[in-house]
């Protein structure tokens, strides 16, 4: 199990990737080696200050002298910066080396430099991020949370697959429950892409697709894939991180309004900690790009070392439990159903 | 001013109906008559329940033997139930009996039977639905919150310049910010869509358009009016609800985990009081159904009371202040713009 790290990629690169590393390393017996991306002066001096050790076997660092910035467009960029850490890592993914990689970097170059580099998987046209959110039930995946803005109804079908692939694999759910993002429940609700993405999918074999479902069921619903575009899904999470940023923001405005609230809140302080660390990403760390020929995972820009270190472990499972063979399997059974009798 | 209330619209209809009834008859001296509508026989026991005075020379019963329920499909039902609650109401707005209608029925039957009699406002192709969220800096209204889930890039040019006409004189906002929702903040971001959008926002005299916005900055940036299409910001809308809704059940089974974790969130509950208040779209009350030919505000299906005294305020609010008339000059300047000089 061979891991390449963009140790350039994020907010606040590199430390937090530096970070992620060294405790991936102690924590996780599976992973093998490591390659570390990025500008060599750079990560070196950052190891040094961090403790991780460049002599350690399992440890390589890559050489690749240009970044591509958060902001920056994606595709146009992955083109232009050939010698970018994303690239370079990427390289290392498609020529063998490693097994996996993992990118707190730009989103947009992540999916440009996989797409361009591994491909796609076979039966598969557009690759989808699958980014996890906790709700009632354990993990609800939303797919595809902004690789694929404007996606057809078929794009839809593959993904209903590889999530379900991805949640039975990966996240142990024996028949993962699929529903297609619309504006009401009802069958008939939706647009012409929606409902053109209904029926087709009522039409796949293997998912077990729960029809319709709204952004109401996200958290309260047993669900565990919500297939939507790319741009609905994008907005989608950003909408629930930063309502949850706003509940959290407004009610300590209204705890540090009064100090009798100040020592409740201190005394219920348990509460509070055991909240921020469920509804946290950095619990669950890493987006899979599902779709490419190739294991990659999306870890958020402003990444701290504790979701660089989880996505490390997404990626890891992923690897070792053959998701994409699985994938491919699956869409193949899809594009040539069994011919039983007759 | 006389308002014309749906007195069996919404899931707890219609004792919250009559509830919100007595309360606004009480508190809104602007309100000079208030119509209920719905079945005779029901209303007349829950006004005799709620001590509505039905000889109060304020208030008429008017008759509608029919219902439209919550999930039935609004546009089909509304052509075949003539006689529902919403299109009787819809009629005494239609025929000048009364300035403004409030529902908290089924959205998609208010908005065809609204489309249907009231007809759009001159400039205006499509209706949309306002729903406002409180942020930091105040209320930041999403337009459309599910009234055209298909929109065209020439609706939502149409829905600023009605946004920046609610929020400036319903809202007092001098100078209101209007941001499309995107999948980024870059100018180069989005779909087809909302590329187009975007051109045509820019090219819009008499709006005050601060470009692409993200789902982060609903909270936190400062913003009047997020423009959509009506899936999008269904889909938005109903995550926001959930994802609060999520945490305080979640803040809740931490707190009542441990008991002192319950003491300490019992000292501090004036901070969860205030908190849900801020939070909750009862205080905010109803959405404007902009640019309909009428006044026509809707209130969520879930309405309580209180939620619904509020959506009559908004109704009140939205004749006082003149918001159509203003609308379709805006309009009218945008179309024909006046030459000077030349």
């Amino acid at each position: 199990m061979k891991l390449v790290l963009d140790a350039m990629g994020g907010d606040h690169a590199p430390s937090i990737n530096i970070g992620g590393a060294v405790d991936a390393l102690r924590l996780y017996p599976k992973l093998k080696h490591l390659f570390l991306v990025g500008d060599q002066a750079v990560l070196k001096e950052e190891c040094a200050r961090q403790g991780l050790d460049l002599n350690d076997p399992r440890v390589s660092l890559v050489h690749a002298p240009e970044v591509i910035d958060m902001c920056e467009p994606g595709a146009k960029t992955v083109r232009r910066k050939k010698l970018s850490s994303i690239n370079v890592a990427m390289d290392l993914v498609k020529d063998g080396h490693a097994d996996a990689f993992v990118s707190a970097g730009n989103t947009g170059a992540v999916v440009a430099s996989a797409t361009l580099k591994l491909r796609t998987l076979k039966g598969v046209d557009r690759a989808g991020i699958s980014t996890a959110i906790p709700n009632e039930y354990g993990l609800c995946s939303i797919l595809d949370a902004g690789a694929n803005p404007e996606a057809k109804p078929e794009h839809l079908v593959a993904y209903a697959v590889m999530g379900t692939a991805f949640a039975r694999h990966v996240l142990g759910v024996k028949a993962p429950r699929v529903g297609l993002m619309s504006n009401g429940e009802e069958d008939e609700k939706g647009t012409a892409f929606t409902k053109e993405t209904f029926k087709l999918l009522k039409a796949t074999p293997g998912i077990h697709f729960i029809g319709n479902v709204e952004g109401t069921d996200l958290f309260e619903t047993e669900l565990d894939v919500v297939l939507c575009d790319g741009f609905t899904g994008n907005v989608m999470l950003k909408t629930v991180e930063s309502t949850a940023k706003a509940v959290s923001k407004w009610l300590k405005a209204e705890i540090i309004a009064s100090p009798l609230r100040m020592l409740g809140a201190l005394i219920a302080k348990g509460a509070f900690t055991a909240l921020k660390e469920k509804s946290s990403y950095e619990t669950y760390g890493g987006s899979p790009l599902l779709g490419v020929n190739g294991v990659v995972i999306i870890a958020h820009g402003s990444s701290s070392a504790l979701a660089v270190r989880n996505a490390i472990r997404v990626g890891i499972e992923t690897v070792a439990h053959r998701v994409n063979p699985r994938i491919e399997e699956a869409l193949a059974a899809i594009c040539k159903p069994a011919v039983v009798g007759n």
